[in-house]
């Protein structure tokens, strides 16, 4: 993606940062469209001030190449030594490596020393090179989503509302949480979904009071909440929903709660527009939650960014400074947890346009009574 | 689990290493039993010559405390620079610290600089502090099982042993195998199985002669070989194993290709013995399957360890010098892929004993046929 990169040289310029090296699988497909999975082979994106190549394992060099928009592809065979044809072909677009970047949360100290190594390999005796991390600064670049990219997440926003509509529609009395779980899972996967964002969350009643709730062997009963929260990687990006339904009658307490969220959810969702604080969103969902009488009970941020990942930055809470831009993606999730009584949240991703946002997932919110 | 950390302060007097980090999730299990899945929080175990601790988020202490086996737990909250109270807490059991150890093959860049700074800042100015990687180490203790880690890979294998059952029993005309795939993953999950080993592996006919396939649109037909290879994690062990089976009558190459592969399977599996080379194991299956004139199409190594996740130590390949000892874990898995014609493949894992080696799975092996 060509934007992408003119940015990170752009940078890299200001900066006088000789090579960027990336072997994230995430920021990999961020910046060339390949997605991998590599595991403890190297799949590796490798950027100079006017240059770049790709880097992969040779059995993966035909599939690289028809996915990636990156003309210079290098190889290695399980019996070569990486790291030197990294630096040997990074060495041949750079007078003298100086200093480079990578992205210190996820590089392993093991990589980091062999790539050092192989780097300092390829220059004169007596050379020293320093490093720095450029992973906060990718971070940075990707939270502003461009069109493609939403168009992407749009499609997994899609999937996720039919895989709640699924979850829904498998409930009947008796049936646990773990078994609604598996047929929401089990028909995304006929639709082609092969990864899910994040373990599907599927909790009943009370059970979805507990922040450390999974699916389990509870089993439904009438008059409770149902509670849905899960998403899909499709394309490469992710999609993250919530819904709270009620199967059968629940009492008038519930239903406050329920209106509660609901509204501390419109009123954030209607309230984004480019120029606000991230954490003013938080605090305006809270303030709707807290007025009602129930603030000590909505525990966690109001939500995080959305992307390649379903946690992804801007982190959605009160002391959060970032503006807010067009393009970029999270969650509007606020909750309501009595333990032991009732848990509800309500969640829709959406993107910031250039007057409000849209969201990913279309679902209605209004307190769905579910008879059967 | 006192066995495995004495072993590990034992190397670690005799290297004078005064400090070991882990934070690996199954490295922490391994030594702790804490199983946890921390994601960008940190759950590390800090182990001195004489001392250890676990360290967790503050909301895990009661699952910590009620899963481990360990004493002292400290924990941290979001507020609070983890790195500090780490230093702080290990400074108070060692009187200087020289010299750490990491495994460098996990610890990213990020914490292992945090880390490194918060030990020196507990130390006198101008203190040097040297480190290590210590996970080969570590590997190589985890490579000899435990009774109590085989138990656990038996209570998978026998799970893995019903995935295939039912994978088996779903087929019928016209099924895709990511519908296979997708009932298996579904059963396991009611019965508890919350991860898969690995992605599951259905392939039908000559789709599993290619190396990089997975579970597609593909629809089984008549008279054609139906691929499994799956895997469940259970209680923090995991299993593998891989049956071909006719789904209506296979023509006779695909018959002597099956019968090959069986043989190598057996004469492999029967010839595993303490003391003897990993490398060979190899050998002797790969031997086979080359007397019968198919060497070419059996393009991948014996197998692979196996304990906390299905790749593990050690390896089995040809020049691998590995002396097998009892309780060492692995696959033993031999192929024929003839591309674009079929694809055969059977496997064990099995763990070696005072004078042989028993499966972790027991399905049948001779060619089963199935009619419907």
């Amino acid at each position: 993606m060509k934007q992408q990169l003119n940015s990170l040289q752009d940078y890299m310029i200001s900066e006088n940062i000789d090579v960027v090296y990336l072997d994230n699988p995430n920021a990999v497909a961020y910046f060339t469209n390949f997605e991998s999975n590599p595991h403890e082979r190297i799949v590796a994106y490798i950027v100079t001030q006017k240059d770049h190549f790709l880097f992969v394992p040779a059995l993966e060099k035909e599939e690289a190449k028809s996915q990636s928009n990156v003309e210079n592809i290098y190889t290695y065979n399980d019996e070569e030594n990486p790291w030197k044809i990294i630096a040997k072909e990074t060495s041949k677009l750079v007078n003298e490596i100086n200093f480079f970047c990578i992205d210190e949360t996820t590089l392993t100290v093991e990589r980091y020393n062999k790539l050092s190594q192989a780097f300092l390999d390829t220059q004169q005796p007596d050379h020293t090179i320093s490093s720095e991390d450029i992973g906060s600064i990718i971070d940075q670049m990707r939270v502003v989503k461009t069109s493609n990219e939403i168009d992407k997440m749009m499609a997994a926003g899609e999937l996720a509302d039919e895989a709640l509509q699924i979850g829904i529609d498998s409930l009947v009395e008796g049936i646990t949480e773990q078994e609604v779980a598996a047929i929401i899972d089990m028909e995304m996967k006929k639709r082609g979904v092969s990864e899910m964002s994040f373990s599907t969350l599927v909790l009943f009643g009370d059970h979805a009071a507990n922040p450390h709730g999974n699916p389990g062997d509870r089993k439904l009963k009438q008059n409770e909440f149902a509670l849905f929260d899960l998403g899909v990687i499709y394309n490469g990006y992710a999609s993250d929903a919530t819904r709270t339904i009620a199967f059968g009658e629940v009492n008038e307490k519930e239903k406050e709660v329920y209106e509660i969220v609901l509204e501390a959810q419109r009123t954030a969702q209607e309230a984004v527009k480019p120029g606000m604080r991230a954490g003013d969103l938080d605090q305006i969902a809270r303030k709707v939650i807290e007025d009602a009488g129930y603030g000590e009970y909505f525990n966690h941020r109001l939500g995080h960014g959305i992307g390649k990942t379903a946690h992804e930055f801007p982190s959605i809470h009160g002391s959060n400074e970032t503006i807010l831009e067009p393009g970029m993606c999270f969650s509007i999730e606020p909750g309501i947890y009595i333990p032991g009584e009732v848990g509800v949240r309500v969640e829709d991703c959406v993107y910031v346009t250039e007057d409000g946002c849209e969201p990913f997932t279309l679902m209605d919110k209004e307190l769905y009574t579910l008879v059967k």
